[in-house]
């Protein structure tokens, strides 16, 4: 922190700041953070705003002057997990981005899956006179939240309800397959092994769906001697490796359900005495930096758009205050592949 | 979340639930949950009657009679990029956990380092009544937080300030590296490496420290030739590890700054054909599950103690509330020991 920090002499940003710095018009900027419907902004011209916005810090002044004592100008978060985990908290910080473009701040509360903790920090939020909830979870599944939660605006981020009665913004995990078996085959890959997650999970089945798309794409017939399936840990993800690269038409490549079960099929490999991606190439899911970034060599793997289901998730919610969008939007964003040396 | 959910019927547990689950008396988890000071309670009792009012969900009834409209009941956190990094949003979960136990809640900004964004949080916090404020950062060191934070109760969490005018919890450096370096002395290791980190950071010089007191106490000299620094990277803990581990003294054991730098000795170790723990020994620091618990051998660490450093600064500022205890405490808490099979 710079010692000659010295709050009252820094002079606010403005939004022809923010216009400047993203180098757009300041309407385009009011756009964006107003979330305007039907602009046809485009998404990376959308990120470029949010993305100065956050270096600035600015907050819109029609919003400051909006600031009335009635209005509470909180939002709740209540999660199982998220703020605990590795790398959901960031829906956490893509939250807090977009209710900070309007002066909102959030109210957070983890429930550790605790039934009494949920029901109990709803209705302190309730209280609270919160002006919208997001219901968020650490992995995508299927909840049932407190019927509470529908008193205010509503979101379930990395969830939703069996009857989608409530709005919900979850990742695409069909793209997400799809988009890591595509790049193998770009690749010139054909016998592509998949190491997927047991459990009935709207990933394990997406993802497998993705793979299989891709492969049919490329005219490959899915071979399901090339599926395994087994606990997410690096352990599991050794031993199922090792089988798969020991098959008498061995794959050139394995699509990993995650980071944690790739990391354990580079030891498999390893073993094999199989060069990363020379014999075989490796591909995850997640992007945890901890793991990908680091692995020798580097993994490329498919990120999991928890961010932008946090920034999504809060404007929406301000889009419903002012009116201006359907009630029950089920929202699926693309996950991003990113490209590091395992492929 | 089970389908025969119904808040309505669930009876709300009590402090006899807790003191029943925990196998202490009524008075005891009194004494733990409100921070009475000079009650030798010891540790892992109070651990069990904090676990026990996790599990139970249990919030105290003096603390629900007292909850009165001119109080916020909310304690605002304001961190560089806590709930955002991988191991310390445990540092929020454990500032939930202790404000969950007498009724308040946390207000959360993150403001990835953004002074303009600090100071806005501070006085929207401070509209908006605070009870009190944590200002916490991502990494133990030393900071300049805006004056106006000192307008409510406010402790530092793993930072402090240069001339301890506000109260501060950091972890024990020094005795985290004591433990770490004590385990592989007590398991017959006399040539012990060490990769710190480059930088002047109270880790750096506190590890190091701690390195060196535990080599004291066995009687071996200190030898700066087993000491290497860099960044904090598996890549430079690869290479930093080779160096030492083709010494023609080469040391039997390496206590690593980081898990990360771990990760890459790990590589090093196996480029060279040495056992772990077999031919060499490796400590790490940090316990990221991500990597330590999936390592092949699952690495020993030590784990920096961000949950209760969270839990005990909303401690100490519902204590200073009730004006229990000094103003301008200094607090270090224990790093812990995690033994698995690399050492």
């Amino acid at each position: 922190m710079a010692s000659d920090f010295n709050p009252s002499r820094r002079k606010a940003p403005s939004i022809q700041d923010v216009a400047r710095v993203a180098g757009v018009s300041r309407t385009t900027v009011s756009f964006v953070v107003n979330n305007v419907p039907n602009t046809n902004i485009p998404h990376d011209t959308q990120e470029r705003v949010w993305a100065a916005v956050k270096e600035l810090g600015w907050r819109p002044n029609a919003m400051a002057r909006g600031l009335r004592m009635q209005q509470s100008h909180l939002i709740g978060i209540i999660s199982d997990q998220i703020t605990t985990s590795p790398h959901a908290g960031r829906i956490l910080q893509g939250a807090q981005d977009a209710a900070w473009a309007h002066s909102k701040m959030l109210l957070v509360v983890n429930t550790s899956d605790n039934l009494d903790i949920e029901h109990a920090a709803l209705q302190m939020m309730l209280e609270r006179q919160v002006e919208g909830l997001i219901y968020a979870t650490m992995y995508h599944r299927q909840v049932l939240p407190p019927p509470a939660l529908a008193q205010v605006p509503a979101i379930l981020v990395d969830c939703y309800l069996a009857d989608r009665s409530l709005a919900s913004v979850v990742p695409d995990e069909v793209q997400g397959g799809r988009v890591a078996t595509d790049l193998l085959l770009r690749k010139g890959h054909r016998r592509i092994g998949f190491i997927n997650k047991v459990g009935p999970l709207p990933a394990m089945f997406g993802r497998l769906e993705g793979y299989k798309q891709a492969l049919a794409a490329y005219g490959v017939p899915f071979d399901p001697g090339y599926v395994r399936a087994g606990t997410v840990i690096a352990q599991e993800g050794y031993c199922l490796a090792l089988e798969l690269l020991q098959l008498p038409e061995r794959p050139s490549a394995l699509f990993c359900y995650n980071d944690s079960m790739a990391m354990g099929a580079y030891d498999a490999a390893r073993q094999l005495g199989l060069a990363i991606p020379g014999d075989v190439a490796i591909v995850g899911f997640d992007n945890q930096e901890l793991i990908a970034a680091q692995l020798r060599p580097p993994l490329t793997t498919v990120e999991l758009p928890h961010y932008e289901m946090g920034q999504w998730a809060v404007q929406y919610l301000l889009g419903r205050l002012n009116d201006t969008q359907p009630r029950l939007l089920q929202h699926s964003v693309a996950c991003q592949l990113i490209e590091r040396d395992s492929a």
